[in-house]
């Protein structure tokens, strides 16, 4: 074993530990604690190997897996941004960057450039792979919060206009679960969980 | 989309949420809170794609990753069995078996089959995916545990003969993961994390 290889690779592996601390704005079922990063990436993962048929496009199930498992790991730097947080969004692409930049660096490498090019590939999300993941990442925060009876919308306040346009981009990963995704919206402004406006 | 299908894959992926409140005895690294089933696994998936270099026998990453995240399932029902619990691991099998029943066979009957498949292959640890996916499953607490000053051993006072059971079959994973579990293991027998006995 190279060990200058492998402890830069244990390194990596325990600097990612971190992410379990990063909170999102979303909670877990049951109307439980705020969920985390590593829990959210895992829920994604298993998610698209399993509504993998519903894909516009073929995909890659395994890329599509890592990018997900590993989409949020410059939060450990630049934090979680809420999508509704318009001031925290002009600037999170730049901190996002430094954070990728000394995060994906911990590894050997070829290694770094390989989840780099993963991580980009997912923000660009322009291939199949990246809008599938680009999809379970926001069908997977909504199914949650659509079961705790719309609890997030009503705690922040939010629009319909601002939740369809944050789920927009669902159809271009599957156009059936960019239609699902709009059914439980429409039904949350009904309920009045989220603003009609 | 046929809708009985979609509701039953929606129904079993809001039921694995529920391992995000499964604590396992493991500690966060930085002396954190105890770990739950659905950060190991994802931790335990991104290692399998970042260390398979080291397993003893080529694998295929996709179908290992997938059953490192769902090898925790049954502990919805079933709770978590400490490693150490000698008494708690007699009755562990039953309890999984009907857990794995109820809980994949909320799928699709051709999701249930594969997803139950995966799983026991991960229990009878003969494939080489299976045998690797166990050494992650042991190696990930024992980095944690190690980075936290054997904090997780000292609480539980157990033995240098238990923990090198415990973490014997690593090596069946990946003989070098294996080799240094073992030197972690000598140097926390040497600081006294772990009875020399």
């Amino acid at each position: 074993m190279e060990n200058s290889r492998f402890e830069k690779q244990l390194t990596y592996i325990l600097e990612i530990d971190k992410e379990k601390n990063i909170l999102r704005q979303t909670h877990l079922s049951g109307h439980g604690r705020r969920e985390n990063d590593a829990e959210h990436a895992w829920h994604m993962a298993i998610m698209i190997y399993l509504l993998k048929e519903y894909a516009n496009e073929e995909i890659d199930v395994a890329k599509t897996m890592m990018m997900a498992l590993i989409h949020d790991v410059v939060e450990i730097d630049a934090g979680d941004t809420y999508a509704y947080d318009t001031e925290g969004l002009t600037t999170q692409k730049e901190r996002e960057e430094q954070a990728a930049e000394r995060i994906f660096g911990l590894l050997p490498e070829d290694q770094k450039k390989e989840l780099r090019r993963l991580f980009d590939e997912f923000e660009a999300n322009e291939t199949p792979e990246a809008k599938f993941a680009h999809a379970m990442d926001n069908f997977q925060p909504l199914l949650l919060n659509n079961f705790n009876d719309g609890e997030d919308w009503r705690t922040h306040g939010v629009s319909k206009t601002q939740v369809l346009k944050r789920h927009s981009m669902t159809g271009l990963g599957s156009k059936e679960i960019g239609e699902y995704s709009k059914s439980i919206i429409e039904d949350n402004v009904r309920k009045g969980n989220i603003k009609d406006e």
